[in-house]
Formats: structure tokens, C-alpha cells, sequence
């Protein structure tokens, strides 16, 4: 299987991440970014919305969306079960990375790319061109300080995110934490110590350098 | 089980819509959102979030996320199977459902709760306060616009949005065309036939009246 992906963007991070701790070998190709290499029309067949990460497997199936990758290699590689096992834990699993993926991801790219001259009329992921809107990048910190009292609070009553075993909810939370270096609210997490110990037990583990 | 809910709100109505697929009896409690229920100190250790909807279990237990309500009881009543069953199809339902949830259903709350004032210095749900910002108003509608071009392409390829069988994917994409009224794009959807074939086709499932 080949995962198509770019070294910083963090939805590719939370694939090759999650296939780390799964085992599973990918074949690594960059689109890079940094040249917009994922808006050439040659990209546009593996991933009409023109992001990374995209899956693609032997027989040419294209997977894209990182959870929904993320949920493939669960489908075939079933341990270590990080979407969870019984009923219940699932739908804290999916309640947690939900949270984090609108409260959390998205405020730190909605102050990123507002705020940052690289993304002039590119604000949103995706095929189309959409102007910046400077007090967005106001927000997304807002929201961003927001989020992180919530996992303050939240990991005070849970060793990890979402109960009491390692699941996808920490790494999409990790992920996004480390990727707040970006509107400069990233690790440490001074005033947030649960948090901090929480990130550095993440961040230590070898998948996250994947 | 209890379900807190509104009537009119959308994520809500995914989740009772999910259980009437499922046959599953919840018991209805409604969160006035039109009095700002949902901010009343007494909700809030239902739902930190300050949200609709919320699943509580016999055992006071809460789910909250209405894609992590549904996950729950795709658990305890797995048939019919509405995030798929093998891992390529559990992977394209999660696709599609995330795709209609990040750039259909946040494209209209976002011209929604910019452009009307009902929800003045209500731009986001959850419990704080964010003042409106006009051009978002405007984005939403440029964003839900370019979604409705790519259910169209997407539903001249497959009879369902993630494929050959009805999904949770079919339920969040109705569910947000529907509410699209609020920013007067909603139904019909001219210039979009096959979207406005497979709407028919879902809205006259029973389910969708619940």
C-alpha cells in the first residue's frame, strides 16, 4: 500500500503514526506542499479535495480522510484495537477524536492559515481559493486556549484521552498539540501540567516519530 | 436510554434518525435551544459542550457527538449495518461521512450563525461566546455551493454516497441538505439532478421522520 503524504502536514502524521502502531509498512510518497504539488491535476485522481494524506491500495482503491485510513488499517490489522472494542468504548474513542478534531485541529489551522502570509487566498484545504480573514486568525487562538482547558480538565479523571487505554484520540490529540507550534501556542503547555505529562508520554512513544 | 435533543437541530436529528434505522426506542428530552437550554448550568454535566445531542445510558453513563451516539448503537444493534461491515467499505462510509461533516454541514452552520441575527455573539456553538464575522456568512455559501457540485458528481457514480448500500453518510448528507433552508439553498437543488434524486430517494425513508 502507498500512503501519499507530506512530512509536516499533520493529517499525514496521524496516518503514518497510527500505521506505526500498527505494524503496518507503507510506501511513503511526498506531495509536497510546499510547492502546492497537491493542487497539479496529476494529484486530483488520488484525492479530489486536494489533500494529503490519500491511501492507495495494491488494486488501485483510493482511500482518503485520515480517520477514514486510520479506520482501514484497524479493519485489517485489528490489534492493538486503538478505535476501541466494546460498544461503549467505541463511542468514547469517536466522542473524544471528534472533539479534538473540531475543537482542536480546526482552531489551530483556522489561526494558522489566516495568519500566515504562505496562505494569502488559500484559508482552506481543497481545490478552491478562498481569501484570508484576519480576524479568523484571532479565533482559531481563542479557541485553541479553549481546548486546552479542556484536556486540562479532561486528563485530571482519565489516564488518557478517551478512558483508561491508549486509543486514536490520543494521537489525533498529541498530533494537533505538537502542531500548535505553528500559531506559537504549541508544547510545553505551561499552566496545563496534566496536559504537559500527558503530551510528553505521547510524544515518547516510538510510533510518533513515524 | 434518554436522548437530549431539539427538534429543529440537525445533529440531533442524525441521531434519532439513526435509532429509527436501528429500531432502537430512546426516550426524548428536549433541550429548548431556542431559550439557550443548552447553556443552563444544570445541562452542563450532560454535555460540557453546551450541545445537542446527548445519549445518557441506563447506567447515567453520557455519549455525547452524535457520530460517536450513532457509533454506540451501530454497537448494540449492529444490524443493519450503517458503517459498513468489511474494512473497505467500514473505511469509504467514514470518508464520505467526514467529507459532508467538514465541508457541507460546517459550510452551512457557518453561513448560518454568521447571517442571521438571532445568533448575534453566537457564532460557534458550545459555551463561549464568538462574535459573527459577515464574511463567513458569505464563505459558507461559496462552500456549500462547491459541496453540492461534488455530491453531484459523486452520486452519478454510486447509487449511495459511499457506495452500493445506504450508510450513516447517506443520513448526515440528507440531513445537511435539508437544513440547508436555513441559508435558503436548501431543497430542491436545481442544476443537480442525481442529488436531487438520491434526496428523494432518502427523505422518503421512514426513518427520516423521526
Amino acid at each position: 500500500m502507498k500512503l501519499y503524504h507530506f512530512g509536516r502536514a499533520p493529517n499525514a502524521r496521524r496516518a503514518r503514526v497510527f500505521s506505526a502502531e500498527k505494524a503496518i509498512d507503507l510506501e511513503l510518497i511526498e506531495v509536497d506542499l510546499g510547492s502546492r504539488a497537491q493542487l497539479n491535476p496529476d494529484y486530483a485522481h488520488k484525492n479530489v479535495m486536494a489533500e494529503v494524506p490519500a491511501l492507495e491500495l495494491d488494486d488501485g482503491t483510493l482511500v482518503t480522510e485520515s480517520n477514514a485510513i486510520c479506520r482501514y488499517l484497524e479493519g485489517i490489522q485489528p490489534e492493538p484495537a486503538l478505535f476501541g472494542t466494546t460498544p461503549l468504548e467505541q463511542a468514547q474513542i469517536a466522542m473524544w477524536d471528534r472533539r479534538v478534531e473540531l475543537h482542536g485541529f480546526l482552531a489551530v489551522t483556522e489561526g494558522f492559515r489566516n495568519g500566515n502570509a504562505f496562505f494569502k487566498d488559500r484559508a482552506l484545504t481543497g481545490p478552491i481559493d478562498y481569501p484570508q480573514i484576519p480576524q479568523l486568525a484571532e479565533r482559531g487562538r481563542k479557541r485553541f486556549a479553549a481546548f486546552l482547558d479542556l484536556l486540562e480538565t479532561r486528563l485530571g479523571e482519565s489516564d488518557y484521552l478517551a478512558g483508561p487505554t491508549f486509543s486514536i484520540a490520543d494521537i489525533t490529540a498529541a498530533i494537533t498539540c505538537d502542531f500548535a507550534r505553528v500559531i506559537k501556542m504549541g508544547p510545553p503547555f505551561e499552566g496545563h501540567p496534566k496536559l504537559q505529562a500527558w503530551f510528553e508520554r505521547i510524544m515518547s512513544r516510538p510510533s510518533m516519530s513515524a
